[in-house]
């Protein structure tokens, strides 16, 4: 292999015997059989869509063949719609006649949605298969390939249904970089940017300076990527179930998985990361009109966003949104919902970000009138 | 409530913080609300199959009515067929309709079908709430409803999809067998013979000498289903992953498995334990014919499960049955196979089981050859 070792940056995620590895760099891809095999795997099942396949499956294959391992390719159509009963059906027998066993290995080639469905189908196949996550899209390599979180949608709302199910390995390439569209490359970027307003005030800071840094090949990018993985790994490691902390990485979700299910998830109009965008551009106004954090940190927020070309305001999304209370109700029937309270992820500014669990539904419906009135 | 104290068996299954209580005894299910709410429940999800429904609901209903929680019920039809991804579907939309949060309460109501089913489902929902197994059926009070294997069939084989997911309590109501036909009663007892076969000959002593004892109500029932609990408890504690010795577990299933593969799960020809009768039958034939164990044991074996009414041949079964290879291809998609090696659990004699990991292929066909030849 030509790629250099100093380019590759690991992580390691702290979870004792389910800890692992997260391997971030260009050309990791055409390492994967190599990686596969030291895990032990004698079978790989791949899991990729269809777009993803046609640009790095034929790698991948290469990679796998030249390691001596029988394989078999489940392809789902591109896009969230795969993140469903049905799919998961598919995927699963797929997996099952390429007879991948208990030590096998399943491969997530592809971005947040086949990881999320690829890991899921791991994670049920005979109660329990490995999975090697090799993300593809941004927003995966920064955020969904790490941390267990696998599940599909239910009509009822965003990923209802799942199970924690850690890789044991990440291949994060960075290469594949380079054949995402733009705006699947903006999108994964505001994840990025969350790890800085959670609690990271100085990444927020490096990012404002350097706003291309992540969007163009080099060592700038795999630093923004790394420094990511380390956050979301340190929470991860502080709280795997998400029973404390680990809410904090919602940040903008709750508003904007409320957005996606309004859209009835359709990507043509809006994608995860720029409902997240939204969601946090609406997290820091709503703390500002609570009073929790000064306006001017909401701005900064806003400006990076927008200065990267990314959606702060529902308004930006094409076609029309249900009222505010629609969007209420979607946040209603959130997972984080405790006791039929709304939680929420709010900010005393940039960096600080908490959890807050018993926030007053008037406030919050007060709040999403005004930025659905037609003057917001 | 009536019930005495002195009535009610407790078996702790010590799985550290994933550790829970079977109670054991009649007039359970009138306190299972208490219980609920107990556990912190604010809302209860009910998973209960049509008969179960029509026998056993209203006293469920009435109890967690007057423990003040909110419940809703989905109902499921009776019978394996059950265990499907449309109907895991169902389920899981139902108890989302109900909105069952992650501090609530999955509530199986029923068989083995309904236990796998509903904490397949608790598993999968919201990635996790509680299930509290209430088994009404021999083989759910003595096996399925202990340890945390929950899952789902596939057309290519049974339960190869599912979870482990522990359950917060299993409430065996011992007066609901009352109303279990006598066919699912026996095949229920197969599954207490095991334990006396795996590794407890007292116990297989006392059975043969009590041939009775489980199928009429009083104290030596409950000593039954309370011995069956502990020694499943016990494996289930050293190991909780089936990745050792809990594989003994599986005594009678590996050839089970592929006699209701066969017959495509049609429980008017071969119900689950009848399966498991016939498989302990033949591996200690098997056993037997291997030179492992001294034909004497085989005869005892089939002695007892004759004695009690269950079936011990193939040819048992109403209807045409595959051939010795049809058989030995279901085997071979079994969960346990390990690296194309076929796993089976035989014996050295009554109470004298072990997992024995690389059995020649050759040997066993040969085996089901001979089982299956007309004269056999
Ligand atoms: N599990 C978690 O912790 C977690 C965290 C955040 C988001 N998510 C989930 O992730 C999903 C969103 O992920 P996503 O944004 O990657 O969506 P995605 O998987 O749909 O990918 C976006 C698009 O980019 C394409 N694509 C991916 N890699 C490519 C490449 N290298 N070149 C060209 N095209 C490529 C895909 O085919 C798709 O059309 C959502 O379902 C969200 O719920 C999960
Ligand atoms: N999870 C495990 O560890 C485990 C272990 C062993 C078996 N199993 C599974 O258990 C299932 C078999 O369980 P089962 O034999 O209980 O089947 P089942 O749930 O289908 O019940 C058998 C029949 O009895 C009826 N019934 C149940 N309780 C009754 C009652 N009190 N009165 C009248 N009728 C009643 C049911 O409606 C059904 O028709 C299989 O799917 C098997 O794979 C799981």
């Amino acid at each position: 292999m030509t790629r250099m070792v100093e380019d590759i940056e690991r992580v390691s995620v702290g979870l004792g015997e389910r800890a692992y590895d997260i391997l971030i760099g260009p050309g990791l891809l055409a390492g994967v059989g190599e990686a596969a095999a030291k895990l032990g795997a004698r079978a790989v099942g791949v899991v990729t869509d269809e777009t993803v396949a046609g640009l790095h499956l034929p790698t991948v294959e290469r990679s796998l063949a030249g390691a001596g391992l029988a394989f078999d390719t489940v392809r789902v159509p591109a896009g969230e719609a795969s993140k469903s009963f049905d799919m998961l059906a598919r995927v699963v027998d797929g997996l099952l006649a390429a007879r991948i066993e208990r030590g096998d290995l399943v491969l997530a080639l592809g971005g947040g949605v086949v990881g999320d469905l690829a890991g899921f189908a791991a994670a049920i196949l005979r109660r329990g298969v490995r999975v090697l996550q090799a993300p593809t899209s941004l927003l995966a390599q920064v955020d969904s390939s790490v941390g267990g979180k696998t599940g599909i949608n239910s009509p009822r709302g965003k990923n209802l249904i799942g199970a924690f199910h850690q890789p044991s390995l990440v291949l994060a390439d960075t290469a594949t970089l380079d054949t995402l569209p733009e705006r699947e490359l903006r999108a994964g970027y505001a994840e990025v940017a969350k790890y800085g307003l959670i609690d990271d005030p100085d990444f927020f800071a490096w990012l404002e300076a350097n706003p291309r840094a992540v969007f163009c090949a080099g060592p700038d990018r795999i630093r923004g990527i790394a420094t990511s993985c380390r956050a979301k790994a340190a929470v991860v490691a502080r709280d795997e179930r998400e029973t404390g902390d680990r809410a904090l990485l919602n940040l903008g979700h709750t508003f904007g998985h409320a957005l996606e299910a309004d859209v009835a998830y359709d990507s043509a109009r809006l994608v995860h990361g720029e409902g997240v965008a939204i969601g946090m551009a609406m997290a820091f106004r709503f703390s500002a009109a609570l009073g929790l954090c000064p306006e001017e940190d909401a701005a900064r927020v806003e400006r990076h966003l927008s200065a990267v070309g990314l959606p702060i305001r529902v308004s930006a999304i094409p076609g029309p949104i249900g009222g505010a209370e629609a969007l209420f109700a979607h946040m209603q029937q959130d997972k984080k919902v405790s006791r039929g309270r709304l939680t929420f992820i709010l900010a005393r500014g940039v960096g600080k970000s908490f959890v807050a669990r018993d926030v007053d539904p008037a406030r919050a419906l007060d709040f999403l009138r005004r930025e659905l009135a037609p003057a917001a």
